[in-house]
């Protein structure tokens, strides 16, 4: 199954246009599973186990698996082994690198790892991202304008009369072969989400910056959806997996996770 | 000791501005390696041991380590142990992500694994850096103008009348409060060098490029150093660490790192 059939799949199955973003942090998760052999997987399978009907992407942001030393890569592994396979899976880690080198991170995540899409970054050119789109059944989401305060640096740079991310948007279009490609664009700039909704009306566009980043969800959902409801990924991290830091987190974080996809119904409509 | 210094000390210690990039790939190391416990380390290990007294940096490259799996941290680690701590070690990674997560990979790259200094991606702008920079004694390599074709697609459009990568660079000589912040420039492009050089005086600048990729050492040494012949680091990866598939691989780098260095020196004059 291609990458877009698989997320329109489990979008229409879920009702659901929600990622959780398992950014498990040793020092953030509940301290009562700091007893388990390997407390940040515990907690994932949790939040997994509670959310799971309730999502259509779970997103793993590798700087925090990284950041855990040797036993990271295999935590990751093992966490992925715990979503079910309906489900997407995205490995955030805003790579990028030279033609030969890119090829080993597309094969770490897909192969290796085993995600189905992962986020690159387009700074080096198409070189850089080609290797992760040689197979449409893993999909690519390229940053555009990303949720974070720095992205006024770069990202909004006047380029020929327009702003470097429509530039962005505009090549990812061509690039976009097998309609794999979709964009990184943040909540916390709505009006530009909408006009790059209409520059890429059929690209998915992963949509982090609700939550913690002040990122309003009704614009996320209005502004970030395809004309038939559809191929926004609206992620959310924090707010829901650390709902509650104690032994109710992980109803915590469900009960958080039906909020927002009940919030986001109620928008679609 | 902070990062600038410990560069400068090593580059004149050694006479050298070489780097050698540690890109080691399973599929194209010797094969009589291939009984050793872990090849990829004792391939490093050996070319290290060979090449330590004419280099002034080693840098990895994290996607050839993540490609190996889950032994890739440990092996990467095990790498970093067998490199005399007076030489710069560059981690290769290309990071960059909103502020929050950056001071992960940060920690991961620094704290966790040791390296001196990191590279990094300027898209997200100056939270996706600044976590990098807080400590002086690490240095951060941002992208400026890369080694690849696809370099073209977007660092060097025209913003305002120059190219976005002249960006960059005004914009991170602004970002280098504690002077750890150097540029990657490749050696593919001498004359940009040579500009970015005048623009960056007093900053290191990481130059790949030379060797498969065809850029011009001469003009990489005479462009790429300060007015004193310093604060270029010149990489060389494939070129160096693959000149022979024999049995003889280590003592055929040192051949290689040593006809480059005295090339090297000989432009220096």
């Amino acid at each position: 199954m291609n990458f877009l059939t698989k997320l329109r799949t489990i979008q229409r199955k879920n009702q659901s246009l929600l990622c959780v973003g398992l950014d498990a942090d040793i020092e953030l998760i509940p301290k009562h599973l700091h007893s388990s052999a390997n407390p940040v997987l515990e907690f994932n399978r949790r939040i997994i186990e509670a959310t799971s009907d309730l999502v259509c992407a779970y997103k793993l942001n590798l700087a925090f698996y990284e950041a855990m030393g040797g036993s990271g890569w295999q935590t990751l592994r093992d966490t992925l082994s715990c979503i079910p396979k309906s489900i997407v899976t995205i490995g955030d880690g805003k790579r990028g690198d030279i033609g030969n080198t890119a090829e080993r991170y597309a094969k770490a995540l897909f192969d290796d790892l085993g995600f189905d899409a992962a986020t690159v970054n387009p700074y080096m050119g198409y070189d850089s991202v080609e290797p992760f789109l040689r197979n449409d059944k893993h999909g690519v989401f390229l940053l555009a304008l990303t949720s974070n305060e720095g992205s006024k640096d770069f990202q909004r740079l006047n380029v020929g009369g327009k702003p470097l991310y429509e530039r962005v948007v505009q090549i990812a279009a061509k690039w976009n072969i097998k309609k794999n490609l979709g964009l990184v664009v943040g909540a916390t700039h709505p009006d530009e989400l909408r006009s790059i909704r209409s520059l890429a009306p059929a690209m998915p566009l992963l949509i982090p910056g609700i939550g913690k980043q002040g990122g309003d969800l009704r614009s996320a959902v209005c502004n970030g959806c395809n004309t038939k409801g559809e191929l926004a990924i609206i992620n959310a991290s924090r707010s829901i997996i650390y709902a509650s830091s104690g032994k109710d987190f992980a109803a915590a974080a469900r009960k958080e996770a039906e909020k927002l996809v009940d919030q986001m119904r109620g928008f679609q409509k």
